[in-house]
């Protein structure tokens, strides 16, 4: 086991796939147009539409905060609302992104113990929202995560009873997809029933914590929500000049399934652990459906592991934990023998 | 020669350098700390530090809008003035961006035949700013680009002295360097000289147009300035999580001089070029002083390059030129032969 | 007792004050310079600086959404966060102003049963945001209201913490004075020790429910937090040309103590009236410190006095009640006797 | 002749029409709901449709400045491009109200002599606009100013074609009617030929100027554009919770004609004025149409009447003016014995 692999702090910590990598040096040879005027970039619109099978709308962008903001801006005016968990990423981890790129829509938080959303959350804030009519920003978005903030994966049926209740109120439904390939892999799903399908109109399609060096794409399921987002695309800076590296990303791990067989290894390996952690009496915090496995873990655990070398987050304990929470987090470039080995270090002390 | 050399389009049609990808791939070793707590990202600020001489805080973004957008945001309040070149990148090709980060500065442009500003354009629109008080928003910047869009390079002495004109009123200075390695080498003198020595407070400094895959830093020679840079461009969307590819790219141009040696090299091209266009009968517009060439190339000669495959932009016209006018760009990664093919088939017609 | 002394819907539903309709009058008297250069605003600020003791700067503008936006803008910068009450009306009522205006900042609500925070509560989210340094809005304001959203008073030393622990922190602190005349006469302290000297930087001083027709002003207890107010105002639409009449209004109740005489008489009612409902079996929900009463009003009870023509506000329940909430305004132009009449209404039943 | 009548400095240095004091103290008068819905507000509206003879949408607003950002946000996104004449007031005198306003969009500015566009001043930027794409903000809207800020005032046809090539290109069209009733007055036409007959979408509708104390309305003749208004103008804080005294001020202007005797009578001052100056051998600027003129006012003769205790602006004066220049409006609450002094002052020198 080398050194690096003793970190479980996050997915973002890992380098970048070799076939990423491959297909940025493929992608420089020769001069092609910029701003994606470019083969690379057709190529991956294309195979977008054959993942998805449907039409779409494919927009590559450098970070996650870029992508669920300017999704979001294209749902939200100013003076909208955006539904959201108040532990989601875009509530809570981008520096008020969201509210920089809507020009100030605001985001209305609900709660609830493992991450997701239920539909008849929503129906008390919008009837507030209606009642209380020009005083309260208009709800327009519905904003969820998949994976969830705390490792849980909706179903599509589940996806599909929280967008058709925002649909119902004319809002639109995002989905911040930055673990989706993790959340797909373990629904066992298509990626159209694990969006579009699910009543999904813009999808952040994280590539990042999946391999990428640095690659996220904007995907509109509903093109006529997309009026206008190249320009704030453009406006925001993030559109590149050289296109063809974001797009040869997205391409590498899309075209073959390469993002999917990443999900499906870092889920296996967040299972291995769990059931480790499980056997060795650590109690978890949620179900582990994806790639992050939030643990009680005692303080002389968690001390004995971190002196051993292994990096993970102490995570905010929800109110009435027994214990203190740790987040670990397991990748595509880690193996089965990186999770014993930690596995082991635990029962070392 | 290989195909591709034969685009004189813009210096963003060209490949990453191999230094740069080899750079990258290096960085692509193990896991590091995100969000720039990386071996990487500290060197580069280290380098950064020797290159300019001085103290400095240096931030990579992926995009030129981003930085330039970024820097102003960090001059000019919401109600605030940037005065810059009307044909300024910043006003002209950034779909807003300025406007976007600012939160609605206004930029004020200014005239000039070459690109250039000069100190006493400033007087009479800082005057009338004074004059019409709390109706005209406030001077808080001056935005100078090096090159300018017109090819032409501030000496700085020029730049000393509009910086000096700008400080007298409060106004910080930014100098929008997307060329700057190509100004550098032209003008011979060291990266301190051509920037903070000569007044400037914020850089932004270029990567891509010099062979980074996506890479530019704003720079920060007054660091008081830079009070809230790390929100605002975590809120853009701009703080990458796997930041040492960023920085390795920006690495790999600064830290043994190969960016400048990319601009001196692009810049004999534009000579090349510029001499062989002369000794063929075709006008300049402007003396040739970085890597663009502006010349007045009548609409068959244009055809027939065209024709023989080669790539340029038609460009604004300046108001009585007397033939069209026609941008030629050179690259870092093209030969002398390259040149020599254009101007041969230009005098194949 | 005329019918419109029957509206205990707000203190908004009120008609002007005799004193200020007859000052806009006077102030209507030839031409003065536009823009705040005229002798009404000069006597305003004059006034104001005896009124609070202090030196300060004060601005009109008209209406109280405006201030509160205009005073959190002035204190938080785009990627900062402002403390308030869940219910704050800068939270609640106003649309995503502060949003706004601050162009994106967050609200970060915190609660507590009776629209009063605690200095303890700050700590736990403030100690969030260092630890999530950059991906967290900077922590830059508090904002607190007086009276509050539950009719309740803060004093000059649970200011005084509450100010201190923000300070403590580099927050400036913002004192949302919509009502600020009913918690200085329920209080009996002056102006000065219910403000500035209790630790707050910038106060909405509120007119309009006072008895203006439109004035509030913006109070800078710290002058270098003002920098830039003007243009902020300006470019907000909020700068009257004919600055007179707003000025006047405030001029009409600062200058002999008529806001205060206002606010003490409105309190009163508020005092008969609860009572008056004490007696007659209905609970109160907080103790009835300003000019708001709100009380557990059994269903049949409120169909009854709607029914005989009373106005009130049916107010969201607080978990746990036992009974719906109605919230009940007083106004300085109602009576003893158009209490009583409600109260005699009630019996009847 | 009192002092305050030599004021030739602007419109709003003039007291309130005492028809709108009067409706002012009519409509505070008991209680009426706030935030707009009450019976001044309603008979507003009506009467508004009377006047223009159509269906529409007025809002009133406190300032000219809020009237023209809000009436630009509901008209150009962020990205969006707004062109104007180079000395608009939403171009020179506001501070960046319609940047803050829209979230950034960009105005651009076109010049010509007397104020007026011309339909074939557009062909050029839009068309560079499209060659641009995504570079380049989105033509989105077109803003006049009637009569305009050089006194001259635009018929319906040429209004009409104006708007016409901007309807062919998707653009809205915004007429800054800050003194619409001086050029109504001007034109003797109806208020619908002279707007929505003319393509006029939203119009800015002046009233301060023309008597209010402060009130001004935007009015959407295209009611689908007004999608978000009412939002829009809450968090701006510029919906009045008293809003009764907002549309009484409008209401007592245009419910008999006010408004356009107010106009008529300032023009015909105006008229005097000019005749009088050039019998006096003082040369104009532009032909006087509406209430102000523009004079070559040579130095001696502006200090001499300033000695005299009259007062007006002196303007920036046009490229090959052959003297200053000095700008002198007229009121409705001037007299022609006021001119008269004026010219009478002149002549004593």
């Amino acid at each position: 086991m080398n050194e690096h692999a003793r970190s479980f702090a996050s997915d973002n910590v890992a380098p970048v796939a070799p076939q990423v990598l491959a297909a940025i040096e493929r992608a420089s040879r020769g001069t092609v147009h910029s701003y994606g005027d470019d083969p690379v970039t057709a190529r991956l619109q294309a195979v977008a539409r054959e993942v998805f099978e449907t039409e779409l709308l494919l927009y590559p962008v450098a970070t996650g905060t870029a992508a669920n903001a300017l999704a979001l801006a294209s749902l939200a005016p100013p003076h909208g609302a955006v539904f959201c968990h108040e532990v989601a990423h875009v509530n809570t981890d981008e520096c008020g992104a969201p509210e920089f790129y809507t020009a100030g829509a605001k985001l209305l938080a609900l709660p609830s113990p493992d991450g997701k959303l239920q539909p008849t959350q929503l129906a008390a804030p919008i009837a507030h929202a209606h009642e209380m009519g020009v005083h309260h920003v208009e709800p327009a978005a519905l904003s969820l995560s998949q994976a969830t903030e705390w490792g849980t994966v909706y179903t599509p049926g589940e996806l599909a009873a929280l967008s058709a209740a925002a649909h119902a109120e004319g809002m639109g439904v995002h989905l911040d997809g930055a673990r989706i390939a993790n959340a797909l892999a373990h629904l066992q799903c298509t990626p159209a029933e694990g969006t579009w399908k699910a009543g999904i109109d813009v999808l952040s399609l994280g590539g990042t914590k999946n391999g990428a060096l640095a690659a996220e794409a904007v995907v509109f399921f509903s093109p006529e929500r997309a009026r206008g987002f190249e320009r704030r695309r453009k406006r925001a800076g993030q559109l590149w000049s050289k296109m063809r590296f974001l797009s040869a990303q997205l391409l590498a791990l899309l075209e073959d399934g390469l993002w999917l067989r990443h999900g499906a290894h870092a889920n296996a390996l967040a299972q291995q652990l769990a059931t480790g952690l499980t056997k060795a009496g650590i109690g978890l915090v949620q179900a582990v459906q994806a790639n992050e496995v939030f643990a009680y873990l005692p303080a002389e655990a968690a001390a004995g592991l971190r002196a051993q070398g292994f990096e993970f987050y102490d995570w905010p304990t929800p109110p009435g934990s027994p214990l203190p929470v740790a987040r670990l987090v397991t990748r595509f470039d880690q193996q089965h023998e990186d999770v014993a080995a930690l596995l082991a270090a635990l029962h070392r002390g």
